[in-house]
């Protein structure tokens, strides 16, 4: 079943606001089995809304919209899908009561603005907002040649439009259009780009069978790998999926390092926790991007110690007592220096892991011998100091970016040990 | 003159890749003068390329089309610009040498598919790309009514894209479409909502001659004030503006912080130098993204000596020395831990000036006392230290995010004095 979207608002067609309403129901509508063939951005003006929905009801079955309604908003959607569907907006005491209840709920009196929002089109189903006041309106209208279109609109506003679409809209249109079961699985991958992760499974890919999709979903310094089953039996298909997950986990062991929602910061915290372990950081090119990376996990203050970024020599020297002849004979970024920050903050912090981090992040710096993008990445664990050289690339940003990834899944394939 | 920008691409309708071409597209239009009224995105697909393009022509007198051509794509989309325009694709000399020379500079041979990539269709101008091997294709179409249309194809790769936007595509429409100049200054605020911005400002605002238009743009933590004026002659215009931004500046002295693309941690850099002046940070709730964000500028090590992350109370006590009594009696997250971690770094890393934070981040740690999002930042100058407490919101991401900004805001003012 072929799906439109439709976002209204100006804000979307000066720049100021990035589509990311449209990434994320697409992908959503995607996950369980609808497939949106166009995406429609317009001004929130009567004659670009009723083109919009003419031409969208020639081409899918489904039409969804958002934005153009809100309390800020004069209600020109509103009164437009009134026009279009043929209907009348009448005052729904359902709706208000909502209103009334989140207004009280903030401490302020309900205003005539917010009266309005209680007002729907006669001929559509009111969509609970959990999360703001207005409402979403669904549609259904006859097809000329049989069959119904479906139109739904709702809020511009993120949370609420998300909201709507997993609470109300994906369940309904599911049921309404019988979509196959659908399952999915995601690998996370570091370390390996995309083209040589593709190379290295091309056998094992070539032989999926054809219910089983396989999408490569490249991130910076991260591929994910998602196999996407499709099929009648839910229990036929999960077992299909879990048992191709399961050989494709073999084929890339080596940079596999989570499934699904999981990020690196979250899976080290939950190994240290289960170790009952404590980690520190020594930061010099990544600058305090790894700690930043950890302390964003709620409740990493169990695990994490804290962090030491000796940007400068003198700190290095001063604070961690790293030789000065060692940084004279080797230099900062060496093997024998991230070895000592490593050994030095295990000590410092006394915690059972350290991650140490030394390179030239660029764009200065560079050396013919030791060019931008050249990183040492240590790792100290109760028994040991790992050290291991990486040659990233041009940019800061993603050298500092690649080095954090790269040293949390060195921490953690220490910590599965 | 009305655009409309399709973007051809099925990652963008599967939800895999957010389409920020088209709001980038967006914006440097608009700041050229150029109102976008509607954005299709659409797969690569012949039918679907046809009838875009038909219905674009219809409403616009511009339409820019991004996607769809490119070493990995089978030509869909050059094949359907030849067949809407009635032409064939001819083998390009030029395009050709282009493509020769891109390779020998990365040391690969042309292959075949790269050969037809300097094919292009008779009736357009080839517009050079000096980030890939696929040329730009600039059309124009006769109007029914009188007129032309410009049709513009270009790649979907971003930093190509923006190469041919800003070298040519921009450039060549200006001079064709006369537009009025337009002059725009943007500021920048910290530390105030959009709301609270709007009320200050409001009689300034109402004033503003007809020709001067304001725009709020917030980000998480900034609102951006961006003044555009727009008209014939030139020098009155800039003249005009910069009359009402010196009016702007007086009346949000308090929150203003720097000007169009200048962030935070780059201005604060520039005063560090300027001051020949070093700077430390000790972070505990922000967790070293005050020093990540410093440390992103490129050259930051000519004032930026390091960080310490005092993540637990132990590292707070053994490493900064940070009293015990201090800690019991009033809590890490209060004026008297922060004060004395600010000054405790100050002599640790021998700084000037040092960034301290401490705060209940959350979602848990809080108490009645101190709720989540309760946060007090200090700075210590080489006179004195200033420590303030702020109450910030629920939200881990955005009370790292808001302490790091308004941080790094106290900073800067007391770099100005």
């Amino acid at each position: 079943m072929n799906v439109e979207i439709i976002n209204i608002g100006d804000e979307l067609l000066i720049g100021q606001v990035i589509n990311t309403n449209a990434s994320w129901m697409a992908e959503q509508l995607n996950l369980s089995g609808f497939s949106v063939s166009q995406v429609t951005v317009i001004r929130d003006d009567r004659g670009d809304i009723l083109a919009s929905l003419s031409g969208a009801e020639m081409r899918a079955g489904i039409v969804l919209i958002s934005g153009g309604i809100g309390p800020t908003k004069d209600d020109i959607t509103k009164h437009t899908l009134c026009e279009f569907f043929g209907s009348r907006l009448v005052f729904n005491e359902a709706a208000y009561r909502d209103v009334e209840e989140i207004f009280a709920r903030r401490g302020y009196a309900v205003t005539e603005l917010n009266r309005q929002q209680a007002e729907l089109p006669e001929h559509c189903t009111g969509i609970p907002n959990k999360a703001g006041t207005a409402r979403g309106m669904w549609f259904e209208k006859d097809r000329p040649g049989g069959g119904k279109t479906v139109f739904v609109s709702m809020p511009g506003v993120p949370f609420e439009m998300k909201g709507m679409m997993t609470g109300y809209i994906i369940p309904k249109l599911k049921e309404l259009f019988h979509t196959p079961f659908i399952y999915h699985k995601t690998l996370l991958t570091q370390g390996i780009g995309e083209s040589f992760l593709a190379a290295q499974i091309e056998e094992w890919e070539s032989a999926l069978p054809p219910q089983i999709k396989l999408a490569y979903l490249p991130q910076p310094g991260i591929v994910r790998l998602r196999l996407s089953g499709t099929g009648k039996e839910e229990d036929i298909i999960r077992a299909q999926v879990d048992a191709e997950v399961a050989r494709l986990e073999i084929l890339i062991a080596e940079y596999l390092f989570g499934h699904d929602e999981e990020t690196l910061e979250e899976i080290v915290g939950q190994l240290l926790k289960k170790k009952n372990a404590t980690l520190a950081t020594v930061e010099s090119c990544t600058g305090g991007y790894i700690a930043h990376l950890i302390t964003s996990i709620p409740g990493s203050s169990a695990y994490f110690k804290g962090s030491l970024v000796p940007y400068a020599n003198e700190i290095k020297q001063n604070i961690l007592h790293i030789p000065d002849d060692l940084l004279e004979k080797h230099g900062a970024v060496s093997r024998e220096v991230v070895t000592e920050m490593a050994l030095a903050a295990q000590t410092m912090f006394n915690v059972d892991y350290v991650v140490a981090t030394s390179g030239i992040a660029g764009p200065d710096g560079g050396t013919p011998e030791k060019p931008v993008g050249t990183t040492w990445i240590a790792i100290a664990t109760p028994q040991e100091v790992i050290a291991k050289q990486y040659a990233f690339g041009d940019s800061r940003d993603r050298n500092i970016r690649r080095t954090a990834l790269q040293a949390l899944n060195m921490l953690r394939k220490n910590l599965k040990i």
